[in-house]
């Protein structure tokens, strides 16, 4: 149950810039996308040849795009090849990585999550996406195959708004964008079950309801401990002095931000109305116990006097005379009734039912 | 009873610029106003045609209000009339915006939140206030065709206060006043459901006061998070250096700063009120649990004894001499009604009635 | 139970400015006492006329002191005479003013609580005093007639200390100094009641305890309410550079704003200390709760085995020898006295009496 | 139990800068002592007259430690002398102080706290050391009668270490330090009553433990916040910039700064760990609960079944076959025997035992 | 259980710089190992004569590296020999100092902290590293013998990486990134500590639960405190300008520095985890105490009215017209059954067992 942090020690005494991939091994083998760009054309090219990578050029964007990390060398290749530093590619294999931003001499880079809700497992998945910004090319790494960066790929190839008119640092933006705008999806699936689990602590709270409120919190602070540094970094992006990022594009950047901030108020709300649930739940438990004991307590206090008089007129003594009475043993019964008829309408006056 | 922050994802690898209006669709069409005033006149003119917006003019204040958001298409036209941003745009549509103001190159945005007490719901509702101010010029988007914003017409036409001979700083001063004015009168309207539960809780405590605490605690959650960036947008207006603002009007803004902080400040004070009645609640269930137990032992440990001396007397043994006696009979009754005193007599001193 | 911050809403939707007095009306009619002194000699005057005020002179202290905030027409005529802004003289009225000191271009604004505790009702009551400061002028106004700034009136008449010598800014200090020592006698007030409750917490707590608690708990926070801007108005009024200030007077000021921290770390350790009662109470109502258990357990587990050996030989079987035998009813009677004896020690030894 | 804020209220309303000595009255007569030293020579002087005192020579470091405040005439002797300021005076003398340092024109003011712990009322008790350091000059003020800054002059007089060598910053560092150093023995008695806590709560958690945690939470409180400000005094030291602090007698202060943190964070770890022993308290207090209550259910539950057996043959009916049966007794006996193991293996089964 | 803070005290009252090995005495003799690396070649010496240590040479990176700190002796002739300030080697010698780094005048110092789990004690160990870093010489302290910098040694030797290309400070580097990346396998044990835990809660909590999370609690507290000053000194040398760390190594720092922030998350993540299980512990106690309550009351409601009835029967009335049919005993026994299973049913049917 508890989040895995694990293989992350297998780096260990090694070296920095061993390159090694840390966390699962996904993909059998990298995919690699190219795509070129500029206001009147686009060109996409799919499993690029590694030994053959597009040379940087003037004045169009480019993009490459690489799925599946498990392949160290095609990393250290591409890494050559652009030169980027070692540092930046152990982080790129480390899918454990917060994400954060950093500049180096001549790019930027990035390492974000990609983050979406597992309905079976009742689990945030998470998947790293990092970005090399450089001037007029972008490179993404992500660790598993999948499609999400097919919505900014097909606005590129139908030219849907301003992304074609722009540079690399808006398709950079445009790519944080749509994973963070992905989070408000991941937001809804979280308050789906929260609604759920309300609903059971409501209607019917039961000896699980407890441990769902608390695997979802620790989703929760999961989400928040992803999302708070992604808040730093964007706030890092925003005050970015390289010049690999226009003004113009920064003015988008500041959205993102705010929406990043947004989510993690969400975040926040969510924890402490779980917070709440649980006050609710352990109260409803409780109040199931009172009307427990009071069950308990109404029979043995109706019974115990009952039980008693029976007893006295059990007695084997010789000179009982009520025992000699005609009307005695329907009186004694009728008394009983009344004893019982009082001390029942007493707790239904206290209301004990 | 989770609050909503749904439809937001939506817009999830929709490019951004592209308008939706994300939230209620509440008006039927939007009901767009224009006032123009100056010391000594105040024009007004209600349903404005959109295609025939008024020009800026110099010299002059003009008001233009838009109520109701869900047609794109006029929010467009407006937006490209007056050279508004595509992304204030989207923040004006997008009603579960967060309060901010940003500047942009010659006018501020500025969003925040109209909030008042729905009495039915017992819920906070809230409306979406957007400014745009230029030179001159303030435009006001409302989601909900409504009088939020009437008292400040009235001053304008009554020319009440200063507000006349001041420019457009003084009434983008004055509409916010009028929105934070009115958190006041929530913050009533929450206390007295606070004192409410107070009776309540210290009267008749029962099941659903917990609840109803907990559904209280998260309008003020709720509050709490749509104040506090108030907070800082206020801030941000007093430091704000783009000229838009004069110092005479900046001093009255620091008088709203204060007032949003007040109202933040008994927000917390009630938070810590709420945690106190709960605590009460508790103690106060637990108080009725422990009554209930009292009860339950007074009982067994008053009749135990004496039904278990009924029994020995009715036991067969061949040889009990005291089943022969004549006074046996009365002699144990008047012994078990002094064992049932004396206990009942001790109970009364430990204080257990 | 909760502390009112009403009235403040009437206020909604009217131009700011509208002088309208917000708070209990105290005083019939304002009572205005006018000081004026130097080294030399200390002239006062009683009801001074509000159509004549006293001019502002050179080089010598003036002081105008006004009762009671009611009379608006009174309020705004000095307003007039003294040029004091419209939002200065708004926050005088508004006596639900959070304490402040505000910079205007010829004189500060400065706004606090004078706080006393209320022995009949348990409450803390505040009433708002107001400073503008002016170059060797000063004017306080006051929320009730009253005699919180009596002492510095002695002081001046009888010119103890050093106060007569000084300057107006050194005036302004000794009645925030006067005002701030009383809350040290408040604090002892509170730590007082804390005494007392923590008394009934150890010997008798009750039902009303955690009321008790709660009540003094919803005090504190009150308390630090009010003095944690205080402490922040102290420090503005340090780091004030309008020259109305010497650096000498700002060498006591510093005084009083360590005295401000002192209260303020006072208060947060009553709060813990109350925290702390609280679960003490707790544990002694569970401790409470445990001894009826345990009685409970051990009347029935010592009777149980009795009345079950009572009813064996109750049973009607033609062939029971035991019920034949001379010695049985004897020594059945043992035996139960030995159950119950051995039991009794059990019970000793696990500590449950 | 509550910890003393008392007297400091005497001074309500009167002028700062009135002399007035504020805590218990300890010394009769406050003993001064005089030492004078070089690398070369060291003199000190017992019972200095008040009417003679030192004068401040050049290229010598002067030490007057004063023992005892209750003299106030004495305590304004000295301060005329050196030409201390009355607020730094009445600072001295109020023995509520919390640790500060200030810087005045000529000289430096630093007050803090001597900390001890009284094992008998299991109480921390302090003493104010106050500190006056002027250019080669340095007069300290201490509460009580006492040895504590014995040590130093005992490295003084026997010229350990590097301390006479260096000025009279290196003596206030070093005074300082062994105040600080002494905290580090309050810590360890702390730790050795909490370890006692420790063992009790494990072993036998009784009515009184909670109790004995609480006051040692409160003891932990009053020591935060009497070192929480000494750190902070410290780190305004080490930025002074009067020139009477040497560089290098400031690396000497960042290691006693570095202490105080330590001190700090032990204080941290030992109120968690207090809160962690709460919990077990309060757990095991819970544990007895449930133990008394299976003891209550499983003799309920085993004699329950049986008496009513036995009721059942207890019966008068005419026709009762088993009754006349030979066996019939010695079989129910044996049945009833019967169901009191399969019972009593149930619950022990269930591990109720 | 609590955590050893003690010794330290011993020091009070004596004069800084006086050297003192503080901690327990672990090694017999200093362990003393000179490298001298250059990017050709790499020369080791062990056990190193303390009177004839290696000279300080130019282009060369030296590192001495000392096993052993009890013999203060030896590491005062080191100290002296390479010029470290006294109050560094009091430092290095007390073996409970926080983790930090200072700068003196031409080196610097860094402390931090060796941890390992030890699976006996279930607790953490620590080892303090000391580090004196000066121009291409680097001076190590460890406490303890051991290996934890042999993997360093093992890469200079084997020329693995970058390192001896690199200078004294990339060393500084390569040790400290050891250490840390240590922390990662500390804190998969931990974290496998708190799976174990996590199940047992969930299967089979007992009364020893609660205790080995409030003593993993306290470890994870511990841990923090030795992280949390950790990541400050790796701060400090980020913003270090001595010109003993190139802008390249800061580089490879700033990853470090993220390691630190990610192990202190991991630290945090895994306390709110405990927290959740303690409350789900908390939780799964009320629920057993529960179904007790539940049983006994099951018992109690099914069997009293039974015995009531027979007792009843017993009563020895003369005139009891049921005693005398022939059907009665048998018609009792069946109403009893149907009683008692129409209880059964409701009790079923209300969840009760």
């Amino acid at each position: 149950m508890t989040r895995k942090t694990k293989k992350r020690s297998v780096k260990a005494g090694l070296p920095p810039g061993t390159l090694m991939h840390i966390g699962d091994k996904l993909a059998d083998k990298p995919e690699v996308i190219y795509l070129e760009y500029a206001e009147e054309h686009c060109i996409d090219q799919k499993n690029v040849d590694l030994n053959n990578l597009p040379e940087p050029k003037k004045e169009i964007v480019q993009w490459l795009n690489i799925d599946g990390l498990h392949d160290i060398d095609s990393i250290e290749k591409i890494g050559k090849k652009y030169g980027i530093h070692n540092l930046a590619l152990e982080d790129i294999l480390n899918t454990d990585q917060r994400p954060k931003s950093e500049e180096f001499e001549d790019y930027n880079f990035v390492a974000l999550k990609m983050l979406s809700w597992n309905k079976n497992l009742k689990e945030i998945e998470s998947e790293q996406v990092s970005l090399i910004q450089k001037m007029d090319f972008l490179i993404t790494f992500q660790e598993k195959k999948g499609n999400c960066l097919e919505p900014v790929v097909k606005r590129l190839k139908e030219s849907k708004g301003r992304i074609r008119k722009a540079g690399q640092d808006y398709l950079l933006y445009a790519i944080i964008d749509t994973i963070i705008d992905n989070y408000f999806l991941l937001v809804e699936e979280l308050e789906t079950e929260i609604e759920i689990i309300e609903d059971e602590v409501l209607k019917s709270p039961n000896n699980n309801t407890l441990k769902k409120i608390e695997r979802l919190r620790r989703e929760l602070i999961y989400l928040r401990k992803m999302i708070w540094p992604t808040r730093e970094m964007l706030n890092n992006l925003l005050r970015n002095e390289s010049g690999l990022m226009s003004d113009n594009t920064k003015l988008y950047m500041r959205d993102v931000y705010d929406h990043s901030i947004q989510v993690i108020e969400s975040i926040d709300t969510y924890r402490e109305t779980l917070t709440g649930l649980m006050d609710i739940y352990l109260s409803s438990v409780s109040n199931k116990m009172n009307s427990v004991m009071k069950t308990l307590t109404v029979f043995t206090t109706i019974f115990m006097p009952l039980t008693f008089i029976v007893g006295v007129y059990g007695m084997n003594f010789d000179y009982m005379p009520e025992l000699h009475y005609k009307l005695a043993y329907p009186v004694t019964i009728g008394v009983m009734i009344l004893i019982a008829g009082i001390m029942f309408i007493y707790f239904k006056i206290k209301d004990w039912f």
